[in-house]
């Protein structure tokens, strides 16, 4: 497929993606995609990652319904990131807060500025 | 320092770091940072980044004058993902483009959707 062939995946398959609220601008994360992860998220129009930890690709959202709908998609200049406008159901965190991002750095500290939304 | 002790780096010892404009939400650049590169950056309050083809760290626009000026910074659940809150001075992209993201998905097709701003 012609989009594949334009990306740069690195040495070990993968290529990151964030991922950006469509609503709010908001960065929610940033995972990985193998080959098949962005094969199944172009067909199906929903986000797929690959797990690092766990070796396999997956759709996010599969067992908590945080499911991310693609709206728009971005590649980089170099052709080794992926940029993802999507619309969040439910929280993208796993600790269940909207972003990922919720670790600010104040006073030469990190300091969580969010709490879990469910 | 405590704020970099929170962050694991990956075992050729970076981290990502997503560059978001301050005042329009886009996301700009993705890079990588070592610990000099993050340490840099929080003692100037510009943006310096580690070039993996290079092999040395950078101050991003040292030489383009495209400085970042960092007005914010979030680090993520994983501890792995950092993400910068920046004033961009020019283009982002060393191709004199906004954003690096300039390649949209359009009909199973990247299309360039913005030209050289300088």
């Amino acid at each position: 497929m012609s989009l594949l062939e334009k990306i740069k995946f690195n040495e070990a398959g993968l290529v990151p993606a964030i991922a950006q609220d469509a609503a709010t601008g908001r960065v929610l994360m940033m995972a990985w995609m193998n080959e098949e992860a962005l094969e199944q998220t172009l067909a199906t129009g929903f986000a797929h990652y690959y797990s690092r930890s766990r070796s396999k690709q997956w759709k996010k959202g599969e067992s908590s319904g945080h499911v991310q709908k693609v709206i728009d998609m971005f590649l980089d200049c170099d052709g080794d990131t992926l940029l993802l406008i999507i619309e969040q159901t439910g929280p993208a965190c796993h600790t269940n807060r909207k972003s990922c991002f919720y670790k600010q750095r104040q006073d030469g500290e990190w300091i969580t500025i969010e709490e879990p939304i469910i």
